[in-house]
């Protein structure tokens, strides 16, 4: 979901840096106070921020922080969520940066749930280190996610779906829920974007999974 | 796969007794022998046994046993590896029985590579436990497999695909392969059936999975 720069978005960043948050550092630690939630949301890759906001409407109580690395398109949530008719910003921020970052603006085990919605599917072999359930993100989720935490997944892209699989369980995860047609059964818990209804209308599955760091106590059988 | 009941079935099967096995008990703990291989497969479910024979014939070093409870399927399979232009017993043998019952044909340890194909999706909830990836099938899987052991199954039900997964994660099995549509690539190591190429011809993506007994040593990160 890579974007034209818009000429207005630094400068519309900056006006709302209390909003989509320069510095996020100084929230670690403190989110779900900060928030008001006992339930952390953070979706990584936002793209223009249409399943970060109609959760945080779905979801009152709980925690939203959308990120996302392009600024064009992080200005471009912003808008969407500061125009909004009702606009309501008491549980939800976005972060106009790279999840390579989480450690700085996150502490340990702090984040409840992570999103990851339509990926950059990265598909040449020597790009793949740069995908969101790669093995360096995933080491450093497993140390983001409190004791309840979980990833979900959600892709149309059935490369980076196989691959992430075999990420998620060669890298201390198991899953807990899976689907190789998330929308064929109704979901009216989780927000469908234009951008997911696209492939909706073409017919094309969506393939979802969610899983939990694995523990040594109850995981292994042998 | 159920199958009308075929009169000649059960005299044909008698007749044969020797390679549709009567008394595949006769071979427990000797099948690597007995079938001179050093890899022994068993397909649970080989319906008309196209997998197993064309399999069989790919892989002559290796040895294939084809499991099959409803006997006219069984003898079907049968007459049409006896009735072969180059019928080939060395390294194949079939049984006409129950995967239930499998514990008793063959030692701990003994089999390399479980086949599940196109299995029965029992898709009734009361039903779900006669699945051949259900939790009691897969405990026995796990006595049963080497060291080198692992479990491959492929299927074009969604349901079934999807509850199998959350199966062998949660019963100590871990994925080393997976596909959410195996034939979109080309796999000339692995047969295509007239059953499965019905699939292909209607678009239907096949699903597949390849999993392995989980390991304390390596696969625990905590």
């Amino acid at each position: 979901m890579r974007m034209r720069k818009k000429k207005w978005a630094e400068p519309y960043l900056e006006e709302h840096r209390d909003l989509a948050l320069a510095d996020p550092q100084e929230y670690k630690g403190t989110w779900h106070e900060f928030l008001q939630c006992e339930t952390l949301h953070v979706e990584l890759g936002m793209g223009k921020g249409d399943y970060l906001i109609e959760m945080a409407h779905m979801y009152p109580e709980e925690g939203w922080v959308g990120v996302e690395k392009d600024r064009s398109a992080a200005a471009t949530a912003l808008r969407k969520a500061v125009e909004e008719e009702q606009a309501d910003w008491h549980n939800k921020r976005m972060i106009p940066g790279n999840a390579e970052d989480l450690e700085n603006w996150f502490a340990e085990g702090e984040i409840d749930v992570l999103h990851l919605n339509f990926s950059d599917p990265w598909p040449k072999k020597y790009t793949h280190k740069r995908r969101l359930s790669s093995e360096r993100f995933l080491t450093m989720y497993r140390r983001l996610l409190s004791e309840k935490g979980i990833v979900q997944m959600k892709t149309d892209n059935k490369d980076l779906f196989e691959d992430s699989v075999l990420y998620f369980l060669q890298n201390g995860f198991t899953a807990v829920d899976f689907s190789v047609d998330y929308r064929r059964n109704e979901h009216p818990e989780d927000a469908i974007t234009e951008y997911e209804r696209r492939f909706l209308d073409l017919g094309q599955p969506i393939y979802r999974i969610t899983v939990r760091p694995c523990r040594r106590e109850t995981d292994m059988l042998e």
